[in-house]
């Protein structure tokens, strides 16, 4: 049965708490809320992140990248806690004014670049390495074709299922079954297109797979979310072929570790050389 | 007060009947639900799509292609009308398999190519004509960021507080609440950048404009949604500015009225010439 009661009012006002999880963090207006500058390291890439799948999705590539030979692809990663707020800082927002991890600053350039966005980072680091981007037309645009379909249906995956299912303050059923049945679609539609494809683009690992992997993978992999029983992943054959094939690169097993503080596995608050990394790794 | 009745079973499944304005058509599997090819017209470059704002961005970018002088930039605009479900024919998903529009075909290149998602599709044209994108590498940097903010920004403006506000069998407040916090956020982000930039990459009109005025840009002139006394969308001065600048550009004038079969302003089902959108609007 549910509550029918409820009548928008004419005009919204915020409420500062509304019992969520993130409700601390949650505002309706943008902007630094206090004065702190960000640190830089050595490397031309200074990374500000957290072990989201949105930030994995960076540091899997900047180790791919690292794995394949480029040496210019070594990076500072700094740890941007969004719980605490650190997304808030006047320097995070100057580098990127939607307070959203990750972003970036590439120091090879002067003045340096700014990157926000975690398909802008991939598109920029693939541009500027020339890898990971198909060369042939048709397979290039299938990469960004599947590029931009993760970016625009994760927030309904993250900040529709994830929110409703596990962060909400209570379980509410239309919500829940709106983003339920978009999530399994999501996953029928992945699923369907890696029964005839090695990867998203088809024969080559691409910044495609990077971008939905941490998303899908890790969902259908049982790492995101307690959903497995719920969403019944195990149906999904195919994308779970794929998934656990890119599970298996160690550029991934390096990346998904990178700016993490909590879980069973290795974690690895911030990275600053590869050495920092093969140690986490060791445990 | 909130019914905090509901528990979600252990397995999710399927109750095809939801009550919301879009029950028929959202569902939790992917894949044609019935056979009909798709109509090809006599330009290289056929669209097959519906005026919604991610339709909106496309017909906005191939008119102002056009208008630059890109002769080959000519399409057939072909009506996908998402409330009858022609997303699902075989043809639609042959192209998408996806099931949303926009959706491209390139038949200037041999096999032709196919595009969807309104971002890929933009950064395709953007590519082909040379045009939209800045050169300089942070402007074109800065472009794509914010192309990237709309694509992963909008499904909480659409998908979450449009469908919630305006589409939802009821009024939830918890929902709402999220969601409308959200949307205001964004637009503030937007405000907030636009106070000192004459455009969304700089001085320079682009892709990121052609993709968040559809969306944002309708929002705050208040052609999306009843929302513009609940959102208070006046107090965003220097989106407003923005928005009627963009408002006032002849291809953005004939842009948003291909495949438009509704409303109180001039439309268009199909479009196949320039004079088809001459003539519609002249009335």
């Amino acid at each position: 049965m549910s509550d029918k009661s409820y009548t928008p009012p004419k005009i919204w006002t915020w409420e500062k708490e509304d019992g969520s999880q993130f409700s601390k963090t949650n505002r309706p207006i943008s902007g630094p809320t206090h004065e702190q500058a960000l640190p830089v390291g050595e490397h031309d890439l200074q990374l500000y992140s957290m072990a989201t799948p949105n930030g994995q999705k960076v540091t899997i590539m900047l180790e791919e990248l690292l794995e394949a030979g480029e040496k210019a692809a070594d990076y500072d990663a700094w740890m941007i806690h969004i719980g605490d707020g650190d997304q808030f800082s006047s320097g995070f927002v100057g580098v990127n004014p939607n307070s959203k991890i990750p972003a970036l600053m590439d120091h090879s350039h002067n003045p340096p670049i700014r990157l926000f966005e975690s398909g802008s980072i991939l598109q920029y680091l693939a541009d500027k390495f020339g890898r990971f981007v198909p060369e042939d037309l048709i397979a290039k645009t299938e990469c960004r074709n599947w590029l931009f379909w993760q970016v625009g249906s994760a927030p309904y995956l993250g900040g529709g299922f994830g929110h409703f299912y596990n962060y909400a303050p209570y379980p509410m059923e239309y919500p829940i079954n709106r983003f339920t049945m978009e999530t399994k679609r999501q996953l029928d539609v992945l699923d369907k297109h890696l029964s005839f494809n090695e990867y998203m683009a088809g024969e080559e690992y691409s910044i495609a797979d990077m971008a939905i992997w941490p998303w899908y993978g890790g969902l259908v992999l049982g790492k995101l979310y307690d959903a497995a029983t719920f969403l019944q992943v195990d149906e999904y054959k195919h994308l779970q072929r794929w998934a656990k094939q890119i599970a298996e690169r160690p550029a991934v097993q390096r990346g998904v570790i990178v700016n993490k503080t909590w879980g069973d596995d290795a974690q690895l608050k911030e990275r600053h050389s590869k050495a920092d990394v093969t140690k986490a790794l060791k445990g």
